[in-house]
């Protein structure tokens, strides 16, 4: 039987086990159900204990075998001694799927481990689904599903919404949940992976965007069990225009140690996994309170790809705080147009009328002003998002009822805008201008964040599809690691290419490539077991003349036989040497994640000391790579900053999609590949590799 | 009559006169009587209002003249037409001090100037001082004393603490007070300066600082009117151990040129602010949450000066969550000690014991390893903070009473550790932990962030006295800018040195000065009127024999003629061509606010492209300058990364204090020095300016 893709009777399940089910509604047991019936799940329940005939009031079963009914879900709550019986009785009985909260698995031994392998296989031969185990279960608060143990519901419940929250980890997803009670946030579902023996989060987040209700995705996760599974589910997601707000922690090496300690995770390399999220549209966020912040103004479903922000403020200083944060995230925000300006300073002499547009306090004892104010930002300006920064007179008394009045007119001429208040007052209050249509935020440079995450999920899903990779033929590896001469052809016949060079045998044939070169000359040695050649003396630079050619050969010939005496030594490696270009670093690694990852950075410190690179995924077209090479800090160095010639970035674009290229075609065995340096040429003039070094892993 | 400096009379009034009382409690002069009024101030209030006998009950009187007793302070919201006046009669009758709320002055037009610097002059000179005009007042929850009229207190009126809230903006320091009275912040007083005719922040963070009530001053200010005040102030608050957070906003050009707009205040340069800032122990944050949430946790009076963080927590996720936030901040977090780690496993198989120390959500069906853990950590790992993750367990029904009983235990044991909690629940819930005092926060984030943020006060609070600033000789500074040799030797007599170099007035005394010095040499046309050599073509680099030498004179002097016809030619300067060395540059600027600042950064890109450059005031002596050289993200290059050579910063941080030692000797004339290349060479070798350039300020 093959898996099961369809997830939707998990997240909607008619009729729900509960195998292990406990009369006493503190117990892990016991909570599902007490859950379930306290907020009125309308499908059945079959708990299951030997022991009783109801369990909480509801009739209970002796086995899985005596149910009535198939289950859609069944949620297991039995010692983990017991637990493989069990899910091979669901399973066999044709049940959706099983929701595992049993401890003592793979994150205890390898004991465990083998016996929650035995349990996917079962389940997976039956075209079951299997949540954790360890999972602290699932929920779908539209429907009262109550799939979980999780002691943070007794500080409340959530509210039915569109916000589906994914988390590897029980507690923190536990906790994720009580935040987003606490600030309102209506949830499609929340589910806890644990294990994932068999549902990963990838397969969890397919799901909720294949769920219609789930609008909004928050993802926690301290590593990727299944890249390909989450890859897939992420880029469905933005074809949905479902955006995606994840916190992948593990970042530093403190961290990363503690995140490989739990829940048996892989962690992976932090910047590739950055890379690639920033590839899929996902915003990457550090705090819980962004996730959530984020999560919750993207519940207005408004996502300007052209993103601008208009501000208007009671406060100069508010207005100062809120330029100062647009301006570190990159969030434009454009003057107002003269002729409005001057409009709104002939109506408030008092006003900044810019972009903050700032009325001072003055408006206050004249409302009909803010709403005159507030329009002319929306309809003069033409921001796409608008910020009002009213703090408390949204709410005092003497101001509130009034404000609320001129502002609800503007919001209501206007639905297409992202309106942003930071505010404050009761939750009473505040719910009230929610329900206006306005996202509420006590924090102004909090909004401002969460504005800016709008901007750029819009532009994620309106990113138009990028130029296809280059075609390449067939690579063919050698056995083992090539030299560089050798690496150097197998990447010319990709389009790759390196500075005129030529494989000398003796100092005669050293003294003829030289001349025919012109100028200064590299020399290195050539072998096939010398790979850092430079730690040996085995490159010298800017010889030239025939007498220092033919003295370099006898050189580098005596050294490498010194310190590597067996060496295989292929020759002299004579190359012109180039000078006037931008000094690159472009190479390949495999990520044991994602697979080979193609690296663009500056030569020297820019790597080796500021690490300004830039990774993406491979293949790419020449648009991607030319993005790439734009995106690092040093870029200007490229690009003609203070009279330097500008570099020809379309040959260095090129050079780097077909490497990309190459990597895919090379296949497996291909470890990684550097490119060390490549000279950028001034404009027109092309892109060189000057070095070359290709690692394949080892045959076995 | 000398200005007043002690201004407890301000902030603890025993006589209030309201000039402009209104019987309506919603005007701006009937507000701070209702307030006062409202929340029992004790002392005696004097409105006056010749239109009426009793303002709000209070009997009232005809004018200023007629008060029965003199003023401590007078709150006046009069029309700005009737302030002079009333200011006048307020000064001769021997007020302590005016608050002004009225508005129209230097914020509005030159006119409203004259007559605000007429209001300061006139209190002055009786002795009296003045906040405002156009300011939102002061308060003193301490006394219920409210002098403003502040809407936002209709929302709830600030308990007395020892948080003083220091503003310019009165719309943003009220909304801080809102978020203050929001997050349960104490305060000991609220001060918005608004245009600071007279007092000025700098002036009114002394008043804090001396206030015995004030442990911690939260300031917020977009700009600086009297760097002098406010300079000595944070001194005597770093000396009283006064933690000062502040909120200086402008970062960004749209940021700036708002806040230039705004209440009229100098913004300056805003790296330069950062820079002096931290040499004084006060922390810059960048949003409200972030300035509260440290002054909240400050209030602890907790500032461990080697802070080190442990973590227990409930959830692994939580735990990298925390130890990513810590590393990002540089906030150590070392591992539990091998022993106590084997004991804690023993207890509790599933625990991570390392740091964060995981003890899953078993601890909370035995409570009592909760305590064992939380003391381990505690009295095994010796950490100075502790953060405990514990979400919504701290307050559910099953865990909260037994949880909040056993981590009291452990906190009562050890009252010298600041024990911060993530906890969820009611506000009277987390109210009851403060009072066993916890620090409470929902997200680990930002606790980490305030955590850190007590380390860095401790570390200011603690640190040494810096060594005395070198003595430089009185400086002579020319009529005009001096040409890079005379600048060089202003510069010698200072004991800043140049790499060998001799001024040759024709190629023969050039021929000889080269071929004393040996090597490569450099040439450079000298002439006062060619401050920009290069530009012109007027260096030579690589200039090696007597040939060459020769020629390279020539061409200099053709250059500069063909450039600058009238030049006064003063030769050509031969210098040594130093190599191996690191390229770095020094500098001098003279701040508008701060006055003249010292610069250092890396040569070439790093300073052109990356910004990595650090500043500090002037003169200070070596110990403050190699922190500066070692704190740029480059550093590693001066320091042997990669296997470079150790570059001689004993010299290169003398040479660096005996600059600002320099700048401070040529007095107020003095604009600007670039020593741009300074060759730092390989340890013990020394360090050397190879140009120097001095700006000084035209005459008049």
């Amino acid at each position: 039987m093959s898996v099961v893709n369809d997830l939707s009777r998990l997240l909607n399940p008619k009729v729900i086990a509960v195998i292990g089910a406990s009369d006493d509604p503190t117990r892990i047991g016991g909570k599902p159900i007490s859950y379930m019936v306290k907020q009125g799940y309308a499908g059945k329940i079959l708990p299951v204990n030997p022991k009783r005939d109801t369990v909480q009031g509801i009739k209970s079963y002796p086995s899985v075998d005596a149910l009535p009914d198939t289950p859609d879900i069944a949620i297991v709550a039995v010692p983990a001694s017991a637990a493989l019986e069990t899910i091979t009785a669901l399973a066999k009985r044709g049940t959706g799927g099983a929701i595992l909260f049993s401890a003592g698995f793979a994150e205890m031994n390898e004991e465990g481990a083998a016996i929650q392998n035995k349990m996917a296989e079962v389940a997976t031969a039956h075209g079951m689904r299997l949540l954790g185990p360890n999972s602290l279960g699932m929920l779908n608060p539209q429907t009262h599903f109550y799939g979980t143990f999780a002691t943070g519901l007794e500080l409340g419940f959530p509210e039915p919404g569109n916000v589906a929250i994914v988390s590897q980890s029980g507690a923190y997803g536990a906790h994720l949940m009580a935040v987003a009670v606490q600030n309102n946030i209506g949830l499609s579902a929340a589910v806890m992976t644990g294990n994932e023996a068999d549902l990963s989060v990838g397969d969890i987040v397919q799901m909720v965007v294949d769920d219609p209700k789930t609008q909004v995705i928050a993802l926690y996760s301290e590593g990727v069990r299944r890249a390909d599974v989450l890859v897939k589910a992420l880029e469905s997601a933005r074809r949905k225009r479902k955006p995606v707000v994840m916190m992948k922690v593990g970042r530093s090496a403190v961290g990363g140690a503690a995140a490989q300690s739990h829940t048996a995770s892989i962690a992976g390399d932090d910047r590739v996994f950055d890379a690639v999220m920033k590839e899929l549209g996902v915003i990457r966020v550090e705090t819980t309170e962004q996730m959530l912040d984020i999560a919750r103004l993207a519940t207005r479903g408004i996502y300007p790809a052209d993103n601008s922000l208009g501000v208007i403020t009671v406060s100069g200083g508010a207005g100062v705080i809120i330029s100062d944060a647009a301006e570190a995230l990159g969030l434009p925000m454009p003057p107002m147009p003269e002729k409005a300006q001057k409009e709104l300073t002939e109506v408030l002499p008092y006003a900044a009328p810019r972009n903050p547009v700032d009325t001072t306090a003055q408006v206050l004892n004249d409302m009909s002003l803010l709403r005159r104010f507030t329009e002319s930002l929306v309809r003069d300006g033409g921001y796409k998002s608008i910020l009002g920064f009213f703090t408390y007179t949204t709410s005092a008394a003497s101001t509130g009822a009034r404000l609320r009045q001129e502002i609800k007119g503007v919001r209501e001429q206007y639905p297409d805008r992202l309106f942003v208040l930071a505010a404050m007052g009761s939750r009473e209050q505040m719910r009230q201008y929610e329900d206006d249509g306005f996202a509420i935020f006590e924090d102004p440079s909090r909004a401002v964040t969460a504005i800016d995450a709008m901007g750029r999920f819009g532009a994620a899903f309106e990113r138009p599809e990028a130029l296809p990779a280059p075609v390449i033929n067939a690579v063919e590896l050698p056995q083992s690691n090539p030299s560089e001469a050798v690496a150097k052809q197998l990447l010319a016949k990709a389009g790759i290419e390196s500075a005129p060079e030529s494989v000398c045998k003796d100092a005669d044939q050293a003294v003829a490539a030289a001349q025919s070169m012109g100028g200064k000359v590299v020399m290195k040695i050539v072998s096939p077991d010398i790979l850092h050649k430079s730690e040996i003396g085995g490159v010298l630079l800017d010889i030239e003349g025939a007498a220092a050619v033919r003295a370099g050969f006898d050189t580098l010939i005596e050294r490498a036989r010194k310190a590597v005496p067996n060496a295989r030594i292929e020759g002299v490696l004579v190359a012109k040497q180039l000078s006037g270009g931008v000094e690159c670093i472009l190479g390949i690694h495999r990520d044991p994640v994602f697979g080979p990852m193609a690296m663009f950075g500056l030569g020297g410190i820019f790597v080796e000391i500021l690490e300004d690179v830039v990774l993406h995924r491979c293949p790419f077209g020449e648009d991607v790579a030319e993005n790439m090479i734009r995106s690092i800090k040093g870029a200007p160095l490229l690009l003609g900053a203070r009279g330097r010639p500008v570099a020809d970035i379309k040959a260095l674009a090129g050079m780097l999609s077909r490497l990309s290229a190459f990597a895919v075609a090379a296949g497996p065995r291909l470890e990684s590949i550097d490119l060390n340096p490549v000279f950028a040429m001034p404009e027109g003039q092309g892109a060189f590799a000057a070095d070359a070094v290709i690692t394949l892993k080892d045959p076995d």
